[in-house]
Formats: C-alpha cells, structure tokens, sequence
C-alpha cells in the first residue's frame, strides 16, 4: 500500500472511531485516548491527522453531509413525481442513519456543539425538504389549498423526532415506521389522481425507477 | 417563614437551578457546585436535600412529569371533541417547553442519562397521543382510513422534533409553528363535517369551553 493511501485510510478509521465515540458517549465525554486506541493507531498519529477533538468533530460532519448529500442525490435519478422523491429521500436518509454511525453521530453532533456558522445538517435537509416541495407545487402535484411551509415544519419536525428517538429504538428509524408516516402524509399532500402513483414504502434504488 | 417551608423553598430554588444547569451545560457537564451557588445556598445545604447529581436530575424530571401531566389535565376540561384536545394538548406542550426550564430540561434529560427503568417523558406523551386518537375513533370523528398508529408515529415524531430543534431556535415551538403542524394534519385526521369544528390555533384554557 502507497504511504498516501494508508495516511487516507488511518484518517477514515479515525474519523469512523470518533462518530462511535460521540454517538455512545457525547462530544464532551468521548477521549481522544479511546479513539486512537479504537482505531488502531497512536495518539501521535491522531494529532497528525487532526489537532483538536473539535477537528475531529468537524470532519465527522463533513463526512456526513456528504453521505446526506450522497443519498439525497442518488433518489434523484429516475424522471419521478417530487413527492416520490421526497418519501424516497426520507426513506434513504433513515436507513443511512440505521446504518451509517458517520451519519448519525453527525447528526448529533449539531445538538452538542456550540453552534458554529456553518449549516447544520438539519438545516441541510430542510432545504432538501423545501426545494422537493416547491417542485411538486411547480409539477402541479401538490394537493390544493396545502400550503407548503406547514408540510415543511410538519415533515421535517417529524423525520427530525425520528432521528433522536432512534437513537434510544432503532424502530422509529425502520422501514415500517417511515412507510407508516408517509401513509399518513401523502393523502393530505398529493392532488387528485396523483396518490395512486406514488408509494409510501418508496422506491427501492437500485436499478433505475420506471414513471 | 416556618422551617418546613423554608425547606420546600430551598428544595424548588435547588431543583430549577439544576434544571438550568442541566440545560444549558449538559448533565454530564453540570456542577454541583454551581447548582448551590446559583440556588443561594451552601453545598451543604443541597446535599442535605439530595444525594447527589442522579437524585436532582429524577427531581427535575418527576416535576416536569407532573407539569406535563397538569397541563394535559387542564385541556381535557370542557366537552369538546378528542382531536381538539390533542390540538390543544400540543399547543400546551410547546408553551410549557417556552416558558419552564424544569419541563425542557426533563425532556432533555430523558436522553442524557442512561435509560432507567422508569417510564420516560416521550412515553408519557405518546401515551396520551395514543389515547387522544383512540377517543376520537370512539367519538366517530376520525376520518374513515385513517391508521390511528401512522397517526401516533407521526404526531408524536413531529411534536419531539419540534422540541429538540427548538432548543436552539425557539420557533419551533412558538403557537405558529403549531398551528401550521394542525393545519397540515387535521384535514387528514377528522371525518367529513368535523373539520370546520377544529381550530388548529388551539382553545385558549383561560375560560372554560363551548362546545
């Protein structure tokens, strides 16, 4: 292995032994020590890599925006209704915190941190949320009389709430619990005749999606 | 004053001084010299009322049980109908997270400590979502298909969500944000003709209700 590619791989080691540190014991109470020794380096390889717990921290969130990112884009593909995209989007983002520990400690770490100035990954998929439902009132798929910034709280308070009761039950993160949110949202959401196009299991995202 | 009740005093000023404390810095982090200090009192003095940190955290999260459990009691006055009442309950929730730090700090705490084994507050509140929703198919004001534990998953997701992202941005939990939430989901929830008998705004509690 190149020296370039183990220095690669040490950091990503470290930066996955970071997430299970935050997420099981709190950014304040996680040790730089445990995290070394969890990763399988010296704590002078850890300062080689990353100064501060909160560089640490920082590239934790870095990693999982870019997976929020990821999945977010990957349910774009496919020349679906919005609404779709949206359930899928919920879909992915609870499984990528089932999952991923880089995601779900980033998301925690939001919360424990002083705030910074850089967007939240909240705020990120919040916009996520809006942009979606814009598109679906420029599709024309979007029931009448909705108004989008009530669904906006309602979807993100929501899928929010899922992400931190997860933490204690898993289950609030299951497949089952977000098909069952969107069996309740889509309804009240979709104008006539468009409900029967979409699925609230969403659509699975490994070949391409037929609409 | 008579003793006893100089020491019921003392005991409140300690159990809303730790409540700030838990809060703002974290159980883990919260001292329990600054507790005393900022309650006006000696060490001593706290350790003559509790035992040590665990004891004031179950304090701070029986009083706001109790809150909870007081204002959910008081919306359920009057003869009005179940979706009204959880209307009612969640506005009276988000006020109760505004405005006493006692009730926001034993939500937080419930998942800053090690699970216990007593019932948490989100229990308790979806416990009552759960009955609310119950009651209204009773009443035969549900909307015919409607999942009542979609229903739970989703009020109860959303409500949650509202007060974590509210402790760094108090709107969302302030009566607009709720509103539009009632606005999003009671046009799904009520069977025909009910619809115009909800007020997603929530009955003010200052006067009994008509219905």
């Amino acid at each position: 292995m190149r020296k370039q590619e183990r220095a690669a791989r040490t950091r990503q080691g470290l930066i996955r032994a970071a997430a299970q540190a935050f997420a099981q014991r709190g950014y304040v109470q996680a040790r730089l020590t445990d995290i070394s020794a969890s990763a399988g380096v010296s704590p002078g390889a850890l300062h080689f890599h990353f100064e501060n717990k909160a560089a640490l921290a920082a590239a934790v969130e870095a990693e999982a925006s870019a997976a929020l990112r990821g999945v977010v884009r990957d349910v774009y593909h496919g020349r679906q209704l919005a609404l779709q995209t949206l359930t899928d989007a919920t879909h992915a983002l609870a499984e990528l915190l089932r999952e991923d520990v880089v995601a779900r400690s980033g998301f925690q770490l939001g919360c424990q941190r002083a705030l910074g100035t850089e967007l939240s990954l909240r705020q990120e998929w919040q916009g996520c949320v809006q942009h979606l439902l814009a598109l679906a009132a420029s599709e024309g798929t979007l029931a009448e009389g909705v108004a989008q910034q009530d669904m906006v709280t309602t979807i993100v308070g929501a899928t929010i709430g899922f992400e931190v009761l997860g933490r204690d039950n898993p289950e609030w993160l299951s497949r089952q619990t977000i098909t069952g949110f969107w069996r309740a949202m889509q309804p009240r959401l979709a104008a006539p005749g468009v409900l029967g196009r979409l699925d609230p299991e969403g659509r699975q995202q490994t070949e391409p999606s037929v609409c």
